[in-house]
Protein backbone atom coordinates (compact mmCIF):
# COMPACT_ATOMS: atom_id res chain seq x y z
CA UNK A 1 0.00 0.00 0.00
CA UNK A 2 2.13 2.76 -1.21
CA UNK A 3 -0.45 5.12 -1.88
CA UNK A 4 -3.08 4.02 0.94
CA UNK A 5 -5.10 7.52 0.69
CA UNK A 6 -6.36 6.97 -2.97
CA UNK A 7 -8.43 3.77 -1.83
CA UNK A 8 -11.31 5.16 -0.02
CA UNK A 9 -13.76 7.54 -1.49
CA UNK A 10 -12.36 10.61 1.30
CA UNK A 11 -8.71 9.89 0.09
CA UNK A 12 -9.77 10.42 -3.95
CA UNK A 13 -11.45 13.22 -3.19
CA UNK A 14 -8.71 14.57 -1.11
CA UNK A 15 -6.39 13.58 -4.60
CA UNK A 16 -8.66 15.07 -6.89
CA UNK A 17 -9.38 18.37 -5.01
CA UNK A 18 -5.12 18.49 -4.65
CA UNK A 19 -4.81 18.20 -8.62
CA UNK A 20 -7.01 21.13 -9.10
CA UNK A 21 -4.96 23.34 -6.86
CA UNK A 22 -1.59 22.15 -9.03
CA UNK A 23 -3.99 23.23 -12.21
CA UNK A 24 -4.59 26.97 -10.51
CA UNK A 25 -1.57 27.04 -9.60
CA UNK A 26 0.63 26.32 -13.01
CA UNK A 27 -2.55 28.99 -14.45
CA UNK A 28 -1.49 31.66 -11.87
CA UNK A 29 2.34 30.44 -12.88
CA UNK A 30 1.95 31.14 -16.74
CA UNK A 31 0.04 34.63 -15.44
CA UNK A 32 2.23 35.64 -12.81
CA UNK A 33 4.90 33.43 -12.30
CA UNK A 34 5.87 31.42 -9.32
CA UNK A 35 6.88 33.88 -7.30
CA UNK A 36 3.61 35.55 -7.02
CA UNK A 37 1.78 32.22 -6.15
CA UNK A 38 -1.31 32.43 -3.92
CA UNK A 39 -3.19 29.95 -1.94
CA UNK A 40 -5.76 32.66 -0.54
CA UNK A 41 -6.18 32.91 -4.38
CA UNK A 42 -6.49 29.66 -5.62
CA UNK A 43 -9.40 29.53 -2.45
CA UNK A 44 -11.02 31.96 -4.17
CA UNK A 45 -10.96 30.47 -7.24
CA UNK A 46 -11.86 27.07 -6.08
CA UNK A 47 -14.81 28.64 -3.87
CA UNK A 48 -13.09 27.75 -1.07
CA UNK A 49 -12.16 29.60 2.24
CA UNK A 50 -7.94 29.83 2.60
CA UNK A 51 -8.37 27.65 6.19
CA UNK A 52 -10.02 25.00 3.66
CA UNK A 53 -7.59 25.19 1.29
CA UNK A 54 -4.46 24.70 3.83
CA UNK A 55 -5.80 21.62 4.66
CA UNK A 56 -4.98 20.24 1.54
CA UNK A 57 -1.27 22.43 0.66
CA UNK A 58 0.08 23.21 4.33
CA UNK A 59 1.65 26.49 2.78
CA UNK A 60 3.03 27.78 -0.74
CA UNK A 61 6.26 25.91 -0.68
CA UNK A 62 4.31 22.82 0.08
CA UNK A 63 2.61 23.42 -3.13
CA UNK A 64 5.82 24.54 -4.99
CA UNK A 65 7.63 21.20 -4.14
CA UNK A 66 4.54 19.14 -5.42
CA UNK A 67 4.62 21.22 -8.83
CA UNK A 68 8.71 20.45 -8.69
CA UNK A 69 8.09 16.63 -8.31
CA UNK A 70 5.81 16.38 -10.40
CA UNK A 71 8.07 18.32 -13.29
CA UNK A 72 11.40 15.92 -12.35
CA UNK A 73 9.19 12.84 -12.03
CA UNK A 74 7.66 14.08 -16.04
CA UNK A 75 11.04 14.14 -17.00
CA UNK A 76 12.44 11.33 -15.48
CA UNK A 77 9.41 8.84 -17.01
CA UNK A 78 9.74 10.79 -20.44
CA UNK A 79 13.76 9.57 -20.30
CA UNK A 80 13.32 6.18 -18.98
CA UNK A 81 10.55 5.87 -21.99
CA UNK A 82 13.29 6.55 -24.04
CA UNK A 83 15.65 4.64 -22.45
CA UNK A 84 13.57 1.21 -22.34
CA UNK A 85 12.92 2.14 -26.10
CA UNK A 86 16.42 2.14 -27.01
CA UNK A 87 17.19 -0.95 -25.08
CA UNK A 88 14.78 -2.66 -26.83
CA UNK A 89 15.68 -1.73 -30.41
CA UNK A 90 19.41 -1.98 -29.96
CA UNK A 91 22.35 -3.76 -28.90
CA UNK A 92 23.84 -2.55 -25.63
CA UNK A 93 22.77 -0.99 -22.06
CA UNK A 94 21.48 3.02 -21.60
CA UNK A 95 19.57 4.90 -24.24
CA UNK A 96 20.81 7.12 -27.15
CA UNK A 97 22.33 10.27 -26.18
CA UNK A 98 20.68 12.08 -29.25
CA UNK A 99 17.07 10.33 -28.55
CA UNK A 100 17.70 11.70 -24.55
CA UNK A 101 18.17 15.31 -26.49
CA UNK A 102 15.55 15.14 -28.70
CA UNK A 103 13.49 14.13 -25.71
CA UNK A 104 14.59 16.44 -23.54
CA UNK A 105 14.05 19.56 -26.14
CA UNK A 106 10.17 18.32 -27.02
CA UNK A 107 9.66 17.93 -22.93
CA UNK A 108 11.18 21.60 -22.57
CA UNK A 109 9.00 22.62 -25.58
CA UNK A 110 5.50 20.99 -24.50
CA UNK A 111 5.36 23.24 -21.35
CA UNK A 112 8.41 26.07 -20.68
CA UNK A 113 6.15 26.88 -17.68
CA UNK A 114 7.59 23.51 -16.27
CA UNK A 115 10.55 23.54 -17.41
CA UNK A 116 11.32 27.52 -15.95
CA UNK A 117 10.22 26.16 -12.76
CA UNK A 118 12.90 23.37 -12.37
CA UNK A 119 16.12 24.95 -14.47
CA UNK A 120 15.06 28.77 -14.51
CA UNK A 121 15.36 32.00 -11.86
CA UNK A 122 14.95 30.09 -8.43
CA UNK A 123 11.53 31.29 -6.39
CA UNK A 124 13.08 33.94 -4.13
CA UNK A 125 12.53 32.34 -0.63
CA UNK A 126 11.68 29.16 -1.53
CA UNK A 127 14.29 26.12 -0.19
CA UNK A 128 13.49 22.76 -1.74
CA UNK A 129 13.44 20.03 0.53
CA UNK A 130 16.40 17.29 0.33
CA UNK A 131 14.05 14.42 -1.21
CA UNK A 132 13.48 16.78 -4.01
CA UNK A 133 16.89 16.10 -6.03
CA UNK A 134 16.48 12.26 -4.96
CA UNK A 135 14.49 12.38 -8.78
CA UNK A 136 16.73 14.81 -9.99
CA UNK A 137 19.45 11.96 -9.34
CA UNK A 138 17.52 9.31 -11.21
CA UNK A 139 17.22 11.82 -14.40
CA UNK A 140 21.06 12.16 -14.04
CA UNK A 141 21.07 8.23 -13.97
CA UNK A 142 19.35 7.86 -17.01
CA UNK A 143 22.00 10.47 -18.81
CA UNK A 144 25.45 8.72 -17.16
CA UNK A 145 24.25 5.54 -18.59
CA UNK A 146 23.50 6.87 -21.86
CA UNK A 147 27.04 8.47 -21.37
CA UNK A 148 28.90 5.40 -20.11
CA UNK A 149 27.25 3.52 -23.35
CA UNK A 150 28.70 6.05 -25.67
CA UNK A 151 31.24 5.74 -28.14
CA UNK A 152 34.42 6.70 -26.38
CA UNK A 153 35.99 9.99 -27.21
CA UNK A 154 36.39 13.53 -25.52
CA UNK A 155 33.07 14.61 -24.56
CA UNK A 156 32.42 18.31 -26.60
CA UNK A 157 34.34 17.23 -29.48
CA UNK A 158 33.63 19.39 -32.51
CA UNK A 159 31.21 18.40 -34.97
CA UNK A 160 32.94 17.53 -38.00
CA UNK A 161 33.81 14.46 -38.70
CA UNK A 162 37.18 15.22 -40.00
CA UNK A 163 38.19 16.57 -36.52
CA UNK A 164 37.00 13.32 -34.62
CA UNK A 165 40.04 11.55 -33.03
CA UNK A 166 39.79 9.01 -30.32
CA UNK A 167 42.00 10.20 -27.23
CA UNK A 168 43.15 8.79 -24.29
CA UNK A 169 44.26 12.11 -22.67
CA UNK A 170 41.91 13.39 -19.75
CA UNK A 171 41.24 16.93 -19.74
CA UNK A 172 42.15 18.89 -16.64
CA UNK A 173 38.53 19.07 -15.67
CA UNK A 174 38.03 15.21 -15.93
CA UNK A 175 40.95 14.76 -13.13
CA UNK A 176 39.17 17.16 -11.48
CA UNK A 177 35.86 14.96 -11.93
CA UNK A 178 37.82 11.79 -10.64
CA UNK A 179 38.35 13.77 -7.45
CA UNK A 180 34.41 14.80 -7.25
CA UNK A 181 32.11 12.22 -8.13
CA UNK A 182 30.23 11.47 -5.32
CA UNK A 183 27.34 13.10 -7.00
CA UNK A 184 27.05 9.91 -9.84
CA UNK A 185 27.25 7.77 -6.56
CA UNK A 186 28.28 4.16 -7.50
CA UNK A 187 28.03 4.75 -10.64
CA UNK A 188 30.59 2.58 -12.38
CA UNK A 189 31.26 5.17 -15.45
CA UNK A 190 34.23 6.90 -16.46
CA UNK A 191 35.37 10.22 -15.60
CA UNK A 192 35.07 11.46 -19.12
CA UNK A 193 31.60 10.39 -18.84
CA UNK A 194 30.85 12.11 -16.12
CA UNK A 195 32.31 14.82 -18.18
CA UNK A 196 30.06 14.22 -21.11
CA UNK A 197 26.86 13.93 -18.46
CA UNK A 198 27.30 17.57 -17.15
CA UNK A 199 27.84 18.57 -21.09
CA UNK A 200 24.76 17.22 -21.81
CA UNK A 201 22.99 19.11 -18.57
CA UNK A 202 24.70 22.57 -19.36
CA UNK A 203 25.21 23.09 -22.73
CA UNK A 204 21.60 21.98 -23.97
CA UNK A 205 20.08 23.88 -20.87
CA UNK A 206 22.12 26.59 -22.42
CA UNK A 207 20.34 26.65 -25.25
CA UNK A 208 17.24 25.65 -24.33
CA UNK A 209 16.79 28.09 -21.77
CA UNK A 210 17.26 30.95 -23.97
CA UNK A 211 14.74 29.09 -26.64
CA UNK A 212 12.42 29.59 -24.23
CA UNK A 213 13.16 32.55 -22.93
CA UNK A 214 12.60 34.38 -26.37
CA UNK A 215 15.87 35.52 -26.92
CA UNK A 216 16.63 33.50 -30.19
CA UNK A 217 13.58 35.33 -31.75
CA UNK A 218 14.46 37.45 -34.59
CA UNK A 219 18.22 36.72 -34.78
CA UNK A 220 17.11 34.60 -38.23
CA UNK A 221 18.49 31.27 -37.43
CA UNK A 222 16.97 28.12 -36.43
CA UNK A 223 17.51 27.12 -32.97
CA UNK A 224 16.72 23.34 -33.70
CA UNK A 225 19.99 23.15 -35.60
CA UNK A 226 21.46 24.60 -33.25
CA UNK A 227 20.16 22.10 -30.42
CA UNK A 228 21.11 19.33 -32.68
CA UNK A 229 24.90 20.71 -33.39
CA UNK A 230 24.98 21.20 -29.45
CA UNK A 231 24.07 17.49 -28.84
CA UNK A 232 26.23 15.72 -31.62
CA UNK A 233 28.85 18.18 -30.34
CA UNK A 234 28.27 16.44 -26.49
CA UNK A 235 28.51 13.15 -28.70
CA UNK A 236 31.50 13.41 -30.30
CA UNK A 237 29.94 12.92 -33.84
CA UNK B 1 22.73 67.88 -24.97
CA UNK B 2 22.00 64.15 -25.07
CA UNK B 3 20.82 64.37 -21.58
CA UNK B 4 19.36 67.99 -20.71
CA UNK B 5 16.99 67.26 -17.42
CA UNK B 6 20.03 66.49 -15.33
CA UNK B 7 21.03 70.04 -16.13
CA UNK B 8 18.72 71.53 -14.10
CA UNK B 9 17.62 71.23 -10.16
CA UNK B 10 14.19 70.05 -10.84
CA UNK B 11 15.64 67.56 -13.87
CA UNK B 12 18.34 66.43 -11.13
CA UNK B 13 15.60 65.63 -8.66
CA UNK B 14 13.58 63.61 -10.70
CA UNK B 15 16.97 61.62 -11.53
CA UNK B 16 17.65 60.92 -7.88
CA UNK B 17 14.04 59.58 -7.40
CA UNK B 18 14.16 57.21 -10.78
CA UNK B 19 17.36 56.12 -9.05
CA UNK B 20 15.94 55.73 -5.79
CA UNK B 21 12.35 53.57 -6.94
CA UNK B 22 15.14 51.10 -8.80
CA UNK B 23 16.99 50.61 -5.54
CA UNK B 24 13.57 49.88 -3.95
CA UNK B 25 12.97 47.82 -7.11
CA UNK B 26 16.26 45.44 -6.84
CA UNK B 27 15.18 44.80 -3.84
CA UNK B 28 11.34 43.95 -4.31
CA UNK B 29 12.98 41.69 -6.76
CA UNK B 30 15.31 39.87 -4.45
CA UNK B 31 12.74 39.49 -2.07
CA UNK B 32 9.84 38.41 -3.90
CA UNK B 33 10.54 38.17 -7.59
CA UNK B 34 10.64 40.56 -10.48
CA UNK B 35 7.06 39.15 -11.12
CA UNK B 36 5.85 40.65 -8.21
CA UNK B 37 7.05 44.21 -8.44
CA UNK B 38 4.59 46.60 -7.35
CA UNK B 39 4.89 50.33 -8.30
CA UNK B 40 2.28 50.79 -5.57
CA UNK B 41 4.53 49.03 -3.24
CA UNK B 42 7.39 51.05 -3.85
CA UNK B 43 5.60 54.43 -3.32
CA UNK B 44 4.46 53.27 0.17
CA UNK B 45 8.23 52.12 0.91
CA UNK B 46 9.55 56.07 -0.08
CA UNK B 47 6.17 57.81 1.64
CA UNK B 48 4.53 58.51 -1.66
CA UNK B 49 1.24 58.48 -3.10
CA UNK B 50 0.74 56.21 -5.91
CA UNK B 51 0.03 58.55 -8.58
CA UNK B 52 3.30 60.67 -7.24
CA UNK B 53 5.39 58.05 -8.54
CA UNK B 54 3.58 57.05 -11.56
CA UNK B 55 5.14 60.53 -12.54
CA UNK B 56 7.97 58.66 -12.00
CA UNK B 57 7.30 55.40 -13.86
CA UNK B 58 4.39 55.07 -15.86
CA UNK B 59 4.06 51.41 -15.16
CA UNK B 60 5.55 48.13 -13.89
CA UNK B 61 6.78 47.38 -17.57
CA UNK B 62 8.56 50.88 -17.94
CA UNK B 63 10.03 50.31 -14.58
CA UNK B 64 11.40 46.51 -15.81
CA UNK B 65 12.63 47.95 -19.01
CA UNK B 66 14.61 50.69 -17.02
CA UNK B 67 16.27 47.87 -14.97
CA UNK B 68 16.94 46.44 -17.97
CA UNK B 69 17.99 48.29 -19.88
CA UNK B 70 20.94 48.95 -16.65
CA UNK B 71 21.96 45.56 -16.29
CA UNK B 72 22.68 45.07 -20.11
CA UNK B 73 24.59 48.64 -20.05
CA UNK B 74 26.32 47.13 -16.86
CA UNK B 75 28.05 43.80 -19.10
CA UNK B 76 28.43 46.04 -22.24
CA UNK B 77 30.77 48.33 -20.28
CA UNK B 78 32.56 45.46 -18.30
CA UNK B 79 33.13 43.98 -21.77
CA UNK B 80 34.22 46.89 -23.37
CA UNK B 81 36.24 47.44 -19.90
CA UNK B 82 37.87 44.04 -20.73
CA UNK B 83 38.32 44.47 -24.84
CA UNK B 84 39.82 48.25 -24.23
CA UNK B 85 42.38 46.47 -21.63
CA UNK B 86 43.49 43.43 -24.07
CA UNK B 87 43.95 46.41 -26.93
CA UNK B 88 45.62 48.17 -25.03
CA UNK B 89 48.52 44.58 -24.00
CA UNK B 90 48.40 42.79 -27.06
CA UNK B 91 48.27 43.31 -30.51
CA UNK B 92 45.49 42.41 -32.79
CA UNK B 93 41.74 44.00 -32.33
CA UNK B 94 39.17 42.31 -30.05
CA UNK B 95 39.31 40.90 -26.15
CA UNK B 96 40.46 37.50 -25.61
CA UNK B 97 37.65 35.67 -25.11
CA UNK B 98 38.74 33.87 -22.07
CA UNK B 99 39.46 37.20 -20.75
CA UNK B 100 35.54 38.02 -21.56
CA UNK B 101 34.33 34.34 -20.05
CA UNK B 102 35.65 35.34 -16.69
CA UNK B 103 34.71 39.05 -16.57
CA UNK B 104 30.74 37.73 -17.97
CA UNK B 105 31.18 35.17 -14.74
CA UNK B 106 32.44 37.71 -12.02
CA UNK B 107 29.72 40.27 -13.22
CA UNK B 108 27.16 37.36 -13.26
CA UNK B 109 28.45 36.08 -9.43
CA UNK B 110 28.58 39.74 -8.41
CA UNK B 111 24.70 40.19 -8.68
CA UNK B 112 22.83 36.87 -9.53
CA UNK B 113 19.07 38.68 -9.57
CA UNK B 114 20.62 41.03 -12.21
CA UNK B 115 21.99 38.20 -14.45
CA UNK B 116 18.65 36.18 -13.72
CA UNK B 117 16.49 39.70 -14.86
CA UNK B 118 17.75 39.39 -18.71
CA UNK B 119 18.97 35.86 -18.80
CA UNK B 120 16.50 34.17 -16.91
CA UNK B 121 12.66 32.91 -16.83
CA UNK B 122 11.03 35.64 -18.63
CA UNK B 123 8.44 37.85 -16.42
CA UNK B 124 4.76 36.96 -17.51
CA UNK B 125 3.43 39.65 -18.80
CA UNK B 126 6.09 41.75 -19.58
CA UNK B 127 7.34 42.32 -23.40
CA UNK B 128 10.52 44.37 -23.83
CA UNK B 129 10.27 47.28 -26.69
CA UNK B 130 12.47 46.77 -29.26
CA UNK B 131 15.16 49.42 -28.59
CA UNK B 132 16.17 46.93 -25.28
CA UNK B 133 17.81 44.59 -27.90
CA UNK B 134 20.24 47.22 -28.89
CA UNK B 135 22.44 47.01 -25.86
CA UNK B 136 22.17 42.98 -26.63
CA UNK B 137 23.71 43.60 -29.99
CA UNK B 138 26.74 45.42 -28.60
CA UNK B 139 27.45 42.98 -26.51
CA UNK B 140 27.43 40.55 -29.23
CA UNK B 141 29.54 42.83 -30.96
CA UNK B 142 31.90 42.50 -28.91
CA UNK B 143 31.80 39.17 -28.69
CA UNK B 144 32.06 38.44 -32.55
CA UNK B 145 34.87 40.87 -32.73
CA UNK B 146 36.64 38.56 -30.10
CA UNK B 147 35.93 35.31 -31.93
CA UNK B 148 36.82 37.03 -35.29
CA UNK B 149 40.21 37.35 -34.01
CA UNK B 150 40.43 34.17 -31.79
CA UNK B 151 42.56 31.50 -33.96
CA UNK B 152 41.24 29.73 -36.85
CA UNK B 153 39.66 26.36 -35.67
CA UNK B 154 36.56 25.07 -35.12
CA UNK B 155 34.29 26.40 -32.11
CA UNK B 156 33.80 23.77 -29.28
CA UNK B 157 36.97 21.74 -30.56
CA UNK B 158 37.57 19.52 -27.17
CA UNK B 159 39.88 20.69 -24.69
CA UNK B 160 42.69 18.79 -25.00
CA UNK B 161 45.62 20.15 -26.68
CA UNK B 162 46.29 16.25 -28.49
CA UNK B 163 42.46 16.81 -29.90
CA UNK B 164 43.05 20.22 -31.59
CA UNK B 165 43.43 20.16 -35.31
CA UNK B 166 42.36 23.23 -37.72
CA UNK B 167 40.14 22.36 -40.42
CA UNK B 168 38.43 23.72 -43.02
CA UNK B 169 35.29 21.65 -43.14
CA UNK B 170 32.62 24.28 -42.35
CA UNK B 171 29.95 22.19 -40.21
CA UNK B 172 26.33 22.05 -40.97
CA UNK B 173 25.31 24.66 -38.66
CA UNK B 174 27.92 26.89 -40.07
CA UNK B 175 26.55 26.25 -43.39
CA UNK B 176 23.16 27.16 -42.21
CA UNK B 177 24.34 30.33 -40.02
CA UNK B 178 26.09 31.29 -43.37
CA UNK B 179 22.52 31.46 -44.52
CA UNK B 180 21.19 33.27 -41.38
CA UNK B 181 23.62 36.09 -40.70
CA UNK B 182 21.73 38.95 -40.28
CA UNK B 183 21.47 38.88 -36.32
CA UNK B 184 25.96 40.05 -36.73
CA UNK B 185 24.57 42.97 -38.96
CA UNK B 186 27.77 43.97 -41.18
CA UNK B 187 30.05 42.28 -38.89
CA UNK B 188 32.61 40.64 -41.35
CA UNK B 189 33.54 37.22 -38.82
CA UNK B 190 33.42 33.69 -41.07
CA UNK B 191 30.23 31.63 -39.96
CA UNK B 192 32.73 29.74 -37.88
CA UNK B 193 33.13 33.22 -35.76
CA UNK B 194 29.78 33.79 -35.91
CA UNK B 195 29.12 29.70 -34.30
CA UNK B 196 31.52 30.37 -31.87
CA UNK B 197 29.98 33.38 -30.79
CA UNK B 198 26.75 31.61 -30.32
CA UNK B 199 28.50 29.21 -28.23
CA UNK B 200 30.12 31.23 -25.88
CA UNK B 201 27.03 32.64 -25.23
CA UNK B 202 24.99 29.15 -24.54
CA UNK B 203 27.82 27.15 -22.87
CA UNK B 204 28.31 29.98 -20.66
CA UNK B 205 25.24 30.86 -20.03
CA UNK B 206 24.43 26.90 -19.35
CA UNK B 207 27.02 26.73 -16.82
CA UNK B 208 26.48 29.77 -14.73
CA UNK B 209 22.87 30.09 -14.84
CA UNK B 210 22.41 26.08 -13.28
CA UNK B 211 25.49 27.06 -10.90
CA UNK B 212 23.67 30.51 -10.00
CA UNK B 213 20.53 28.58 -9.19
CA UNK B 214 22.30 26.26 -6.84
CA UNK B 215 21.95 22.94 -9.02
CA UNK B 216 25.73 22.08 -8.28
CA UNK B 217 25.67 22.69 -4.76
CA UNK B 218 26.31 19.83 -3.08
CA UNK B 219 27.79 17.60 -6.36
CA UNK B 220 31.33 18.27 -4.90
CA UNK B 221 33.07 19.30 -8.23
CA UNK B 222 34.00 22.84 -8.58
CA UNK B 223 31.67 25.03 -11.02
CA UNK B 224 34.57 27.11 -11.76
CA UNK B 225 36.25 24.51 -13.27
CA UNK B 226 33.42 23.43 -15.27
CA UNK B 227 33.35 27.14 -16.42
CA UNK B 228 36.76 27.67 -17.43
CA UNK B 229 36.96 24.03 -19.26
CA UNK B 230 33.60 25.35 -21.38
CA UNK B 231 35.40 28.61 -21.98
CA UNK B 232 38.68 26.82 -23.67
CA UNK B 233 36.15 24.53 -25.57
CA UNK B 234 34.77 27.48 -26.63
CA UNK B 235 37.77 29.32 -27.89
CA UNK B 236 38.99 25.57 -29.05
CA UNK B 237 42.08 25.28 -26.49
Amino acid sequence: MSKPDTQTPRGRYRAQVREEVKRHAWEQIAAAGASALSLNAIAKQMGMSGPALYRYFASRDELITELIRDAYRSLADTFRARARADAGSKAGAGADLGDLAHALRGWALDDPQRYFLIYGTPVPGYRAPEDTTRTASEIMAVILDACAAAPAGSPGSPASPAEKLPTTHPSPFDAHLDAHRAWAGPHPAPSSALHRALLFWTRLHGVLSLELAGHFAGMGFDPAQLYTAEAEAVMGR
